[in-house]
Parts: C-alpha cells; structure tokens; sequence
C-alpha cells in the first residue's frame, strides 16, 4: 500500500511516518517547513533536537531499513501537488500540512489570511489532484475538535439528528470556532463534505484533540524525535504547562481555567490515525471522527502538571492564572461523542500521570533548550488585539 | 452618512448606488471590474448597455446632481482597502464585491481557488479594516439563501434554538451550500461571526435570494442601466429564461425542475438593502437576514415566463428539461423563515408576471446584442466535470 504523508516533517507528520513504516507500507513525503520557518519567527525552535529533512530521512532509513521518497514543496501549489500524486500514486493521504497554530492566525491580517488561502487551497488542491489523479485514494484530513466550540448541548460527530418544528433530517453539527485558525478546519470540513458529494470521495475527517507528548513507541527505540514546541503560538496545553514547570516558569491557566477540551497523546493520535487507514471507510463515505482520549478541564490538567512535577523533582511549580489571550467560554458544558474510533478498536495506550511524566523527563534531559525559550513562553498573543495592516 | 458600496459597478451596486442617491447620502464606491473581465472571459456580455466607468459616474453626477467617489481595486488587497476606509470614513459598508457565480467557481480548479481566495480574504480584510479605522461602521454583507441548502427541516434566519438529547442551546443554522461559490459565503458568514466576537462588530449579513429583474424605479427614470446578465455562467435562473424565450432558445429547467428557491426583484433586493441600512442592527449585534419575496419551483418560473412571453408577443417557447450540470436535490421540502425585513418595513414591489413582462420587454429592445450571446445561454458547465489543473 502506498500512503502519502503530507506535512511529514510536523509533529504528527514525522511520528506518523515510524508507526507506518513498521507497518511495512511504502511511503511518500511532502513538507515545505512552513512550520520550521514560522516558529523561528516568533524566535522560538523546537526543543527535541529536528537534524534537517535530508539527515532525518537518511537515519529514518537507516534505523526502519525503508526510506520516505521525499517531495519538498507547497500542498497550496496545485502544480506541485499534482506532479507528487502522479509520482506517488497514493492509496491512502494524510492531510497535515496545514498552518497548524490558533495564536499563530491571530497575530494579525497577514497571518489570518496567510492561514486562510494556505489551509484552504491546500484541501481544495487535494480534492482536484484525488478526483482526477487517483479517486480511489482514502484521504485522512486532520481537523480540530476545536471546529465544534462549546455548544450547550452535546457533541456529535460531525453529523446529527435533528427534529425542529415536527420535521426531521440529519444535518451537519453546528460548528462556531474560536480563531481563525479553527475556523479553517470548519470551512475545510465542509468543503471535504462538499467535495464528497460532487465526486464520491472517499475520505476521514478528524476531529482531533489537543495532543501532548514528546514520544510514541517507535521514537523511544529510534531515537528520532518528532519536533516538540513550547512557545506560545506554537505550543499546545498541556506540552507548555510541562515546560513552564520545568524552566520554573508559572503555569498558566487562561482566565478562569475552567475551559474543557479533549486531549490524547502522541502516542493515541498516532494509533488513531492508523486506525482511520486500517479500517477505511466504505467507497465514497464521507467519515467524521472525533478524536481524543479524554477530557479536561485546564485547571485539573495544570494541577496534574504540578503534581507529577513535584513527584519527579521534589520542587513545586506556582500556578498563575492569568489574563485569557483568548475569545472562549471558560466554564462550560462538554459533553463530545467519541465512540466511532472506540468501536473501530482505538484502546488509550496511557495514563494522563505516566504521559506527563515522560514529557518532563525528556525536558528536564533538554533543560538547556527550554531555558533558552524562556521569553517565548508565556502568552503575549491577544485575540481581540489581533494587528492590523 | 458617508456610505462606500465596495462593488459599485456590478448588478446590485449600481443599481444600490441610484437608489441611495435619492436619499442624500455620500456616496463612495469601489470595484476592480472582475465581472466586466469574467464575463467577456466566458464570451458574453451584459445585454443592458454598461458604458466605462468614468462616463458612468459622469451621467450618474449629471443625473443625481451628486457624485459617487470612486477608488478602482480590489478588496482583496489589504492596504487599497486600509487607503480607501480611511478617505470614505464610511458610516455603513455593503461589501457587494465578491465573485458572484455559481456556475464560474465550479468551472475547475483555477476558479475554485479564485473564489475561495478573493471572496474569503476580501471579508477578512474589511473585518480588520473596521475594526481599526472605524469599529462603529456597519458592515452590510451579501450572502446567499443558498448557504442553507434544502434541509428536510425549517430554514430559520441564520440560528436556530434546538433541543438535543435533554438540553438547549441557541446555534447557527446548519448551512449545506451546493458550490464552491455557495461555500464561499457560509465561510464568510462564519468568518462575520466570529469578527462580531471578537471586536463586537455592527454587521447585517444578507441570506438573499435569487434576484432577477433589469430596473428599479430609479433607472426608469434615469437609464442609467445596471448590468444584466443572460448566460449560462453569470445570468441567474429567471433572467435566463427570459432571455432563452427572447432569443428563440427553449427555457431549460435543470433536471425534474422542481427545485424550490427564494427569488425577489432587483426592485426589492435594493429596497431590503436600503432597509437593512435604515434600521441598523444594536450596536455590537451580528445579524442575519434572510431576504427574498417568495419562493418558487423553477418549473413554475418557466411555465410563467413562457406564459408572460406568449401574452406579450403572441409566439411560444418551449420548455425542455435538461441534464442537470449541478448537483442539487430536484423534488424537496422547502419552508424558509423570512419575517425580519418584512418587520422592519418591507413590502414586495410587485408582482412576478408584471415584473416577468418588464424584463422581457427590456430584453426586446435589446434582441439584437440577446441574439449575439445565443451561443453562450444554454449550460456548459457542469458540477462534477469541474475541470482540474
């Protein structure tokens, strides 16, 4: 089988590419390292060591013994696309190559509509190169369980049935994001959906969680890291909670700290995203999942942070709320679906104590670099303050 | 009050700006003429004659006794938009200024991401716009009924109150547009929205209708005609009809033609502009309107227009039923809310046969340029042929 990873050299991307290729497929990988450039800008890096693509994929095939034919590149670039697909003849893609941080969309204009055009026309592209090239291929495309926001009501996924004034039908879950970023994962899943209809595409939408994790099975024998951010616009809950802790920084609920969203690590995000490939949906289904593990509050998960910090260190980390950077609900009703991936045999590999505690251990063994970022850790990127021209 | 139409020279701006003249405003107005260059692309033209722009706005003076300010460029770049907002000071916005073709976005790829580009970054750079420069401006939107699609369910205006599984909440209406143009303007509704969380920003988004129709009181008075469209890309259902029984052509209902959809005259279109701008929403109020007059089955409007055109011209034109070039349900419920701009004041103008009459008889004093566009009428573009790179 053949699978095209698209944004191979991301977090999910370069993680993805070990699980697969203990699965003996053959793999095909495209980046522009958007994501490399862009967290650089905002003077921050990854703290687990990223060598550059061309030394990445030659001990990725020294230690798998198969290599990733690798294509550099713009998935917005139709052309480009387009010559990959006609080279890699893909059974399966992976969309994850999409400008993938909220505050990173909230900067300003020019970031807002950077994510836009970039998010948008790379889907659009894929539906055009899958349909005329290959409209066989299954297509999994990372999304957000971000795209649902907290309605009051529960969750489904992506679909429900509604009854409204004595008529029924199934509809579309509402969606009412909370960045421009999030709102792209919603404008892209009802393009997805549009496309489907127009030419029976076979594809996996993932609701995904907030991931957190600097390793799956195969990087702890490998050895080759997945990138791993802390800052701000490009770290994520729980991964920066751990790194503030760790550079005796505060941890920092935003507002109130009563926010709930679904997580999972690497390792479940992993597992779920081979899961979407081995068990496909039917020819030209269109499939929601949502994908997390659990759910939590951001208060419980700071206070498990400081808890395992002080289990493992034997010193305390503050916790500081702080001013919320964001334009969300921060005490809420959540109640989100998560029962297809259950019943297409997704088991969490973890628990939430032992994750963080690999999390901090594999810091603290890289001290030195989160040290060096310190500056860009705390929140500084205000939603309602997002820049003009 | 200082109003900018962004759009000026198409179909609904020029005939908006007359209307609004008569109503001692100032007046600003900006286009880039990608309709003119669109539709002359695709081999057509407007059948109403549609001079430069200068001689435009030099008759529209003469007449009026009072000029429209006029900036040529394009919305979709931030710092022409940025000049021009901060020149016009607008109290109130229409941004009119999108691609507008169904049919145009669905042509293949190229188009797609055009439509998907101009019509989303140029919403994202006027949200930004008002919010620097003038945080108190309302921002009128033109949207499309077809944002909703033909639920099996009540379209409500824009959200709805639901009760799921024992609970309540008040959420958008789920939208399922049927081309990438239509899914244009549900990312831009939900790109409003979440602009109006952030920065609490006036906006009326218009769910409008089909329009049809080639005056308005005012152009009666003054011919100074609007664009009029009758091909198959940019000529909208009834307009084409008229036309098609103009030129000899059979009128094409798509597929069964029982298709239902709101329609109103351009009359009413410009009438429920001019309210939405009279009674503005509350002050930090995003608000949705669903505008159009009736709805009707396209078989029904053929059968009217070919009635209309036989009374009027003692000759027959055919009916023919052809392949349907979109994708679409041909026979569903249909029960659109439409009570908001009927409470804030408007009465339809007219009546269908007699506004059906006009246009044909507008049409016959054009029959030679109709006769020229022949070629062009009937449908070439079809959904799920949307041609790739």
């Amino acid at each position: 089988m053949r699978v095209l990873i698209l944004g191979v050299d991301g977090y999910i991307g370069w993680a993805l590419a070990q699980r697969l290729a203990t699965r003996g497929l053959d793999l095909y990988g495209v980046d522009n390292f958007f994501t490399r450039r862009r967290v650089k800008e905002v003077g921050s890096d990854s703290v687990l060591p990223v060598p550059s693509i061309g030394r990445r994929l030659q001990l990725f095939r020294g230690f798998y013994g198969r290599g990733i034919k690798f294509f550099r590149g713009n998935v917005a670039d139709p052309e480009f696309l387009y010559s990959v697909f006609k080279e890699a003849k893909p059974d399966v893609v992976y969309h994850l190559a999409e400008q993938r941080s909220a505050p990173y969309s909230m900067i300003g204009l020019k970031q807002a509509n950077e994510t836009m055009v970039t998010n948008l026309v790379s889907t659009i592209n894929l539906v055009y190169a899958a349909k005329d090239v290959n409209p066989n291929v299954h297509i999994i495309k990372l999304g957000t369980m971000g795209e649902y926001g907290t309605p009051n009501i529960d969750i489904t996924e992506g679909f429900f049935d509604i009854e409204f004034r004595g008529r029924k039908d199934t509809l579309p879950f509402p969606r009412s994001a909370g960045s421009w970023y999030h709102w792209t994962k919603v404008h892209d899943s009802n393009n997805l959906m549009f496309a489907n209809r127009l030419w029976k595409l076979k594809i996996t939408d993932v609701m995904q969680g907030v991931v957190y994790g600097t390793e799956i099975k195969e990087i702890e024998k490998s050895r080759l890291f997945t990138r791993f951010d802390i800052d701000e616009v490009w770290g994520t809950a729980l991964n920066r909670f751990a790194a503030q802790a760790v550079v005796g920084l505060p941890i920092t609920p935003y507002g109130k700290g009563e926010q709930k969203r679904g997580f999972l690590s690497l390792e479940d995000s992993i597992s779920c995203l081979t899961i979407a490939l081995e068990k496909p949906p039917k020819d030209g289904e269109y499939r929601v999942l949502n994908q997390f593990d659990q759910y939590y509050s951001v208060n419980y998960l700071a206070d498990t942070v400081r808890e395992v910090f002080r289990e493992l260190t034997g010193k305390d980390a503050r916790i500081k709320h702080v001013e919320n950077p964001r334009v969300e609900a921060e005490d809420h009703y959540y109640n989100p679906d998560h029962k297809k991936l259950y019943e297409l045999g997704y088991k969490p590999s973890g628990e939430l104590k032992k994750d963080i505690k690999k999390i901090i251990e594999d810091l603290l063994e890289y001290e030195e670099k989160c040290k060096e970022l310190k500056s860009v850790i705390m929140p500084r990127t205000y939603w309602r303050k997002s820049s003009g021209l």
